[in-house]
């Protein structure tokens, strides 16, 4: 079961993965009762001085107070000389509360800044939970003195637990590149997906390493990482006032610092990092409300990489071919329907849809290889990919989502806070 | 019961409309077998010598044969000296037919025309049902000289009917304008928003006037109707390949010629037709696929009306807000999201929330005369107004939407056609 007593998706994998702690990370989580009673609802991350730091957040223009307290402190630059640390309640979002949203971050952040001694402009907050309602942000502050004694470099596996709200398992990925002279980890958690009505759920997303890299890198790393990994997923087109992604590097491993980006041990970083980016991303995904079928959709051949995005996500988001997979159906003319809405160009007879390995549709019209049998059978499996090739560019994205069912309806609209 | 066997939508109006007879236009309807057998599923409508036609089409890129076919014609002009004809079937959309769906629609168009005496540039026709699979036009042939022994003016509600496919219920609507010399009549019926999984469904829309109008006039006051009408509803955000509403001015009225939109006569024409496209958008919307709210959403306030429009559309379109309406959840914080995710300018201190006349959230936060317990009593309604001003300037729209049930998951996922 799930921390909000819903069961594990079907779609979550075996285990968490075993974490490699990284050098200059510490975690604690405490029960301070925010909206429910003996629930872990606070986590503090305590990162070592001499970090570096790099985000991403919500673009939404009702984004939360915190979400602009943190981008506001990461334009002043990502240096963290004196060390930083992240605090995240979940049981209220601190979001649309007015003047207050901010007196509240202010009051959170300036106790974990007096408690661990760090500068105020250093602790990046979150919160998830309800909107419109006031933080009880003494309920949080009550606990800081105690986080602080608590923290603990073995600890992000709680953590990745403590931060779940409807969340039905932790969500976890790491990677580790060679550096020149050591080891280059890097360690990431999430939650999201999950809702809590009426609730709004939240994507929050924290990756550390213990790589040494500046801070303008640390972020161009990251930032070209966000269209492929989590600007790549949807579950249902609804977008949270209070997404946040906290990148940081704390300089422990022993490998020399990544001066460039294009350098080798720099490019592997990149990648490794854009990996554990996305399968964080995917198992988000993977914990969609009410999901039975994890899909990737490819779409190639577009006039532009715009135009394949719009065409991946028009299909990933729309609710008849969302549907049409929850039923196991083969309905490659939701495809087509889905191409046609998304607003990018395209052309009826240049049009080719796979579903796996099997070419359903090709040239204006169905596939005379077409095996009502074979696609219906396809349509069992718990992972599917659907394929469109546009064929009129060079233009390509991958995206992912979940399918629509009877199990989202409950979650949002029959479950009751 | 619905034609397909759904029960009847409890939005449904009480009872279909006595529409005038408008003088001039004909309709026949009967059984082709060109899915089912059984089933009323082709209708014929000629209109008489001298109309004027206009019309408006999906603008989906992957559009259907008999779509293009139309715009074809429709830009050759919209005057029709020797009468038109339009003929409707279902069972098959004849979309994503590649070179084979064109020679269908000329081989049922063609036999339209001869068996009428109309030119064939002339014969309009729409097709809606399962996507990919050839249309067996030979069947439609079959009934086309049936269909045109038994043409009656005062068969539109057969029509209405015959036209439907899971709509559970057939949709027509009506005005009355007083022109100089004799009333002018508006009739026009629809159908939509139902499903035959794994079909698509598709809106068919068809307005007979008997003003003698000109057929640019007649184009323009259609255009200018169609933001806020058929272009400002949504049930589920996917868009058909299909989608047509043809409108035929047949000059049988009494009264003058309408010169001018600008005149009385014809601002009054102008203000009806709208009316009636209007009711006839909102009776779509109230046949939903699972719908058990009918949601009136208006936004104001904005920095433009295309601002405006990206609002609407996006609380209108948000799952989590139909679900919460379908929960009953006077969730005002899913609101808030989906302004935020709109892509609209919007400042979350300037905006104002309204659940019919309940202000729940002004000035950026929760209004101090928020109710929770009367907000939940008003969501208990069938009929729902959910306003918001943005607070920024003038720009309005308003759009109409339903709520997200397991009614639609059971249509479009569950049923098998």
């Amino acid at each position: 079961m799930g921390k909000a007593g819903l069961p594990v998706s079907p779609l979550a994998p075996a285990a968490f993965p075993d974490l490699p702690e990284i050098a200059g990370v510490e975690f604690a989580s405490a029960a301070a009762g925010v909206k429910y009673q003996g629930r872990t609802d606070v986590t503090l991350i305590r990162i070592a001085p001499g970090a570096t730091l790099a985000g991403a957040f919500t673009r939404s223009s009702t984004r939360a107070a915190c979400v602009l307290d943190n981008q506001a402190k990461l334009a002043q630059g990502g240096d963290a000389p004196q060390g930083a640390a992240i605090i995240v309640n979940s049981g209220n979002a601190n979001a649309f509360t007015g003047a207050r949203g901010q007196e509240s971050v202010d009051a959170v952040t300036g106790a974990v800044a007096q408690s661990l001694g760090v500068p105020a402009g250093r602790v990046f907050s979150s919160s998830t939970g309800v909107i419109g309602e006031p933080l009880p942000h003494e309920r949080i502050i009550s606990v800081v003195d105690d986080l602080t004694r608590d923290l603990d470099a073995g600890g992000i596996a709680d953590a990745a637990r403590a931060i779940m709200t409807t969340d039905t398992f932790p969500k976890g990925a790491f990677a580790t590149v060679a550096g020149d002279g050591g080891d280059i980890r890097i360690s990431g958690i999430a939650k999201g997906s999950g809702m809590i009505a009426p609730d709004m759920a939240t994507m929050l997303v924290y990756v550390f390493t213990d790589a040494t890299i500046p801070a303008p890198l640390l972020q161009q790393a990251l930032t070209g990482g966000l269209d492929s990994t989590f600007n790549a997923i949807t579950v249902d087109s609804d977008t949270s006032t209070s997404d946040a992604l906290i990148l940081a590097a704390t300089g422990g491993s022993q490998a020399a610092p990544i001066a460039s980006l294009d350098s080798g041990v720099g490019a592997a970083f990149v990648t490794a990092l854009h990996d554990v980016m996305r399968e964080l991303a995917q198992l988000v995904v993977r914990d969609g409300e009410g999901a039975t079928k994890f899909i990737e959709v490819q779409v190639t051949g577009a006039a532009n990489d715009g135009d394949a995005h719009r065409v991946a996500m028009a299909i990933a988001n729309s609710p008849l071919v969302k549907t049409a997979i929850a039923g196991q159906d083969a309905n490659w003319g939701r495809i087509v329907m889905a191409v046609g809405k998304s607003g990018a160009q395209a052309d009826r007879n240049r049009l080719t849809i796979r579903f796996g390995d099997m070419v359903l549709a090709e040239n204006g019209w169905r596939s005379p290889s077409y095996d009502e049998a074979a696609a219906s059978a396809y349509m069992k499996n718990q992972n599917l990919l659907i394929a469109v090739d546009l064929g009129l560019g060079a233009g390509a994205r991958t995206v992912w989502t979940c399918d629509l069912t009877h199990g989202y309806i409950d979650i949002n609209a029959d479950y009751r806070s």
